[in-house]
């Protein structure tokens, strides 16, 4: 009973089966392969866009590789405090970037608002003796598995634009929040002012295949030395953009995500009517964040259940539980099971 | 015919097979699975020694994470002018560094010897004004398909030792240089005097594997955070490291390496069999390189052959010619027609 | 009347005149001049040490390097929320570290706690996904005009220690905590257990004169690299350690921040007597912080009192008011008089 | 008796003399104060150009900033192989760029020639494999002492430029160049395509001042950061620009180069009529190149002469003498007569 992360999992089926497809014969090496000009179109297609598209094997690359094209080394990335690139990727922005700051700000439900953004803006008055305001960075879905609403994102992107920032999204967990908001791809990004993708499939079924993608091909110029620079260009790229084909192929992504969203769902249901639990967030994703009892908590470890205390208070403890494309419903039910006696 | 590269082919397919193994059940991430650390045990039965593994994606990163290990911001690494890390990695090393030099010295079948290095050394005696020289990078095998002799490495070792600094081999063609040599891979390491080692594995059948190989498990201190920082800590590490697994299951690795090379030498020997074409340096692994006519180099092109005119003088071309564990045997023996015709 | 900063001032007429006094003569340059030598000597006398001296031209260079040496790339410091470092530097510690993280923590009078250290801690045990807690640095005087006791210094060196961190001091205003004190340089220092100072005398007199210096000569191994390759070794130095020197001889540097903190604590006594003004926080060094209504405020910029809106809110204003070494002292009487009225 | 370098002097007396008349009265600091302005129009006068005028402490420190605003992280900056910001400055410019790559070149006489700069750029077509080739840096006076020619300049501007890249100019010595060549500031810099200038003040008269000069507004868009973030920005900056104001006033920096230029003629005439000694560079500037006996080099050394033995040869030495716009004429004499006897 494994809620500790989406990668815990292994990866879906198809996409495995896409390395073996994607074999045979010789290509030319470092993304000047079919398999990627493929993916670039159907990319472009699902995005209703003309894009610049650069896969990569992390997370933590598409996000620090894109703040690095945004933000230059004197400038600053105003993000939620809790986000992933302030807490948890080791400070590789400020290393990409050559040193620019994090502004880690606070919000609801791991949320930035445009009143929180306006805020710290204000602290940002002092000419060069202050890094450049240069980018915003939201996480859809959030780290507390909440999503933002479209014109959350255009408020914020309103907002960033309005000061000469651009806005960033890191979409580890993209294909959560789309189906979760039941819209488009575009709609989720460029059309609410989104200005650069870290796209995710990881997460959600991908061995290790991420990309990332910019609406303005004019941002993208200095991308793809960025990459190679950074050890990211990689020579068999066909086997990078072939995970992300098979991830697309069938609408995989989508269905994958609806299926880890129901079961977080589902497992959230069953938690709150727990007495003693409390949601901490609405499930809107494929994370559940549940306040329990201290001595809840520890009885599930106990009976081999695998989650975060995510926040650890006196009395009580805040578990994350991440349910991935993989996690068999049979848990989800067992867990609420275990919850409940 | 495609000699371009030996990452135009695809991957063995036993370490293909090996990712289908590595999808069942879950694991934890980052580099905590059960696959990781029977590589790390694995690797140091293969070395002999007490190693510090960490396995990465690509050379470039390899590459430029180990030399970040080994030399300050404000430090120099010594190398060949023509090596990889000097020419072929977007300045990666200088990146990862914090801004550190590559020296890069001259020296004939693009390799180092201790007399360059000395020569070298006698220009940073300028205290603080000069990087302070602190790594010396060799490649095995080299940039042009040559092999250093374990007491060659010896040699340099000593000499990098002598005045305070680490060798690093690049080894992303070590397997080819191995089998050539003959010789464990403990004699073509630690002990001839190598601190740190990039073991390439994509170029000989995987599909993104190399690992970072230290053979000071202190000098490895810091690099678990470099590879983090770097976006090179892949989350479904399994993965990664099943390619690694599968790569020396079997001595699979020394046996697509004897198959490349055996090729090489018969394209070698078939090549300088033409008049007016001669071998650029001795065929001592997979790479072959021809001085021929300019005139054959373009009729061979437009043949179909791929391959790199390495360097183009006004009446010849230095052909490159990289053979692979997968290049078809009939297409040496085509090639050679070609040529001969 | 100019209470904006101690840089609106210029240089003391001792400092000015030993640049008179240090131009005859050919020097070595690049700080193996004399007056290096004796102002190495000086200071160890005077911190009653074995110290490294390294001067530099700002306290921003000052800090920067220092942390520099004591952070890796992939470390973090800890330090107040509104420290210099963390707000008035254009992320510059980022910069020199190469992408460390600055943890900005709160604390009461702009002053770090052991407690607020360990709670800190406790948010960096995700390994290698967070930076490494590698130095602690204070501010003495506070950028609050507070003052930090023998006994905090302590208790914050200890829990630093205790969790493998050094601690940094960032003593632009060095001096003047120093007499408040009324302790000497090795207690408010390497006996409270600092392990580097930036000892700033720019703010108290110089034209522009730093010195970074460290406790344990073998922390500084690295510095003198980092200075020059920051650009940040002045060739004739001999001008920038006559100035520290002169600042040193005959106890300048007490007497003006004697003469300062007298100043400030008669403006804070002055201004606290008037209704509706309240003082921030007590004056402990050459700051007076004074909470006032928005109109006084508004009112004594209007009648030509130059001085920071430090904070504003709907109602009222925090006046920052920085005396320096030269601020004639009817300046002082008549802005309390200006005040009143 | 020194020759060793421009810096072994202190400033000259109308400098040192402006630091008093800098120092009444109160200023804006970081740059705001008058003195600054004052100093931003006379530079423009003098160049007859709109331009952006930066003061900073050391040539390091110049270069490397302007050397950050003109080529990105993933550049190239084509350079001699013995200029300054190659082998002098610890890398500083890798640093300060965030890692670009220095291409250092060969030349006769210390100059860059567009053909090397054509055949080195041919070895950059890998597109994001290597950096991408962004800035020219020529260095004028030479580290040779030579002096590039106006259509010189024009010539290798022309291949910077077309190829998409921009030139600057390291004016370390650009007082003694510029009347060697007796044109205008402005024939030597943007009417010959130069974008940006390091202007040297330091070796020809000031305590520790150059100016980073932009002839083109817009490249300068981002300076001020990168000088704040870097610790270049002075906070009592009117005493930096107050040494260039008195280094401008009256034309004291052409008095000084003019000076120092003649003796070093006159010192390169008298060695170069020694049988035994020839000169290895024509004196265009103020320094004196000349190989020597090593017997020669040696006794005068031993006499007490300072200079360096720049390049060392088994029979031979060649001896740089710089002369500064401070060495006394009568040792020009006395050397010439030591070297005689």
């Amino acid at each position: 009973m494994n809620f500790i992360s989406d990668n815990a999992y292994g990866a879906a089926p198809q996409i495995l089966a896409s390395l073996s497809a994607a074999n045979s014969g010789t290509e030319t090496s470092y993304g000047e392969d079919a398999a990627s000009a493929r993916l670039a179109e159907k990319l472009a297609a699902i995005f209703e866009h003309e894009i610049a598209v650069f896969p990569v094997v992390t997370g933590t690359a598409a996000n620090a590789l894109a703040l690095a094209a945004l933000c230059p080394p004197y400038g600053a990335v105003l993000c939620h405090k809790d986000s992933h690139i302030a807490v948890d990727e080791c400070a590789a922005p400020e290393f990409f970037t050559g040193g620019a700051k994090l502004a880690q700000l606070e919000g609801d439900g791991a949320k930035l608002a445009p009143r929180a953004i306006e805020q710290a803006l204000a602290r940002f008055g002092g000419g060069v003796h202050s890094p450049r305001p240069s980018a915003v960075s939201i996480t859809q879905a959030t780290e507390l598995g909440t999503v933002y609403k479209l014109d959350e994102i255009r408020a914020i992107a309103d907002t960033a634009h309005k000061h000469g920032m651009t806005l960033h999204m890191d979409g580890a967990r993209f294909a959560n929040a789309l189906v979760s908001l039941g819209c488009t791809p575009a709609q989720m990004t460029w059309k609410a002012g989104v200005d650069a993708l870290s796209f995710g499939a990881t997460k959600n079924g991908a061995l290790c295949a991420e990309a990332v993608i910019f609406f303005d091909k004019a941002r993208a110029e200095d991308f793809a030395y960025r990459r190679k620079k950074a050890g990211h260009l990689v020579s068999k790229m066909r086997f990078i953009s072939a995970q992300l084909e098979a991830y697309l192929e069938n609408d995989l992504w989508l269905a994958n995500a609806r299926r880890a969203n129901a079961l977080a769902k589902a497992l959230g249901g069953g938690l709150s009517a727990i007495a003693g639990v409390t949601l901490a967030a609405p499930v809107e994703a494929n994370g559940v964040f549940a306040w329990m009892p201290k001595a809840l908590a520890a009885r599930l470890h106990k009976q081999g259940a695998k989650f975060y205390d995510w926040m650890v208070e006196p009395e009580r403890v805040m578990a994350r539980l991440i349910v991935s494309f993989a996690t068999p419903e049979a848990d989800v039910a067992k867990f609420i099971e275990m919850a409940k006696s």
